[in-house]
């Protein structure tokens, strides 16, 4: 397994992209579909490409997401995993940030499976929980969230 | 439970569309994450914004995803569920069709879960799978993929 | 892929099993734990365990599982799911029939997802709903619930 | 929300209940079906009946599972939600001891999903994952594994 460190290097993120993040995670909630938990959620992620074509262009992107539930309640598909397969799919497979947003008085911690989600394109990601309450937003590294987490590794891919 | 009819009238899709589907699905599958199955996925659906704003605008796209898996496997996300979620997100919840691509000798025709996604969405959808050898597409309704659907009027909504 | 019929000869469960494992279904019922959607699912499966040992010892048991949700709604447990892992945690890895139970007045068919596990194990396998109404219990054979399955084949496997 | 405190006291296994749930999980791995990763689990809870019947009659059990795998791979369970699902089946309902086997030469934590599993049932529980090699199993608390947990108090429930 080759080092993390040299895959993710500590994530950086501007103030100004932070901002950005938390206001595409808010808008994306607008369109949750959550008429059995009522819980409406929405992300955003900061991700970057690996290898860009042609090289120097650009290579950072913000992508959305929202919950999307089922009547089965297991195929629920999360606003953050929703906004990382929109990232995966265009080549963007290094999650640098993840912004939450939830129209609450308190902020919501991602869960197990979203911290799983998350580990597997973005080990070293800072992780943002913001709702309509002002002040302090909740922050957190992958690696408090999901410590000695499960990952590629176990099966020997990574 | 309302009568689907009245919901969702059979579903028209031209050609036209039928090929930029397939052509949509496909270029989704060049960024599937499949490093466990080595098994790559596109899809492209078709869907339709209920209440397009303001009246008269545009209220038909086209969204695609690819699958993109973790290494727990069952937070693996199927092409056909991330398509859909992008639809959503954006307020186009009916889905009137879906195509598949594989780039295998055989079409592939859709898991139950990816059923069960497409029936919260689009229960009177057409569903197509694609492949790399020439010649005959499979081609089904839902009504036929997914007989007797379990749904939201079993939870009383829908 | 061998042929199915080999593996999977017509199932046939007797009567009197039919109504064992429409007890077993009701009986598991009673501990669903679905705080989040209040529907309270059991299931009974009819297993066979391909190679006995001592050769000639009981080969066929009944199993039974309800649903159990979580917070996160996507792990949710069907009540099939859970029976069937339960089976083939000792080796009763042939599904041949499933029952299902809700105290409803209509019966419930099986999620799309459910049909997709039963599919791993009994892709022959005979499914019934029962409910607390008396009369008729809908009975489906897997090929009817969930025709061109996707399965072990499609990945090389089975 | 009720304090976590009163519903889940501190953890107490004694090594004798640890030693025969580290054997249990041995065992359960033996039938795991995992054609797909090829990885092998076992697990085992101790877990607790909140009201016994008859009052007085013993309310701590131990159950097992193994990981069951499926062609689609989302609906691959996991041993530990496999065994959770078994002790909730029974009125078994709060999770203490939760132990992971695994036939390698180092343990593995378990993945977010099942931490979630986890959390909904037994907030306080211990975690202990067994492998091949002798000497040290690691060993978390819950608080440590999924610290600030999305959990049934995020629903206004718990």
């Amino acid at each position: 397994m080759p080092p993390r460190e040299k895959l993710f290097p500590t994530t950086k993120v501007s103030a100004v992209n932070m901002d950005a993040l938390a206001a595409s995670a808010k808008e994306a909630s607008k369109h949750a579909y959550c008429p059995y938990s009522k819980f409406r959620v929405g992300a955003a992620v900061y991700a970057r490409k690996p290898n860009p074509e042609p090289p120097g262009t650009d290579a950072e992107a913000i992508f959305s997401g929202c919950n999307t539930e089922n009547a089965n309640y297991t195929l629920t598909l999360h606003a953050e995993h929703s906004a990382i397969a929109k990232a995966v799919e265009l080549g963007y497979t290094d999650i640098l940030a993840v912004v939450i947003y939830t129209p609450t008085e308190t902020a919501t911690a991602p869960c197990g499976s979203c911290r799983q989600v998350i580990n597997e394109f973005g080990p070293r990601a800072v992780v943002v929980a913001t709702c309509d309450a002002e002040g302090f937003s909740p922050r957190w590294n992958m690696s408090k969230l999901l410590p000695d987490a499960f990952g590629p590794h176990n099966l020997g891919k990574g």
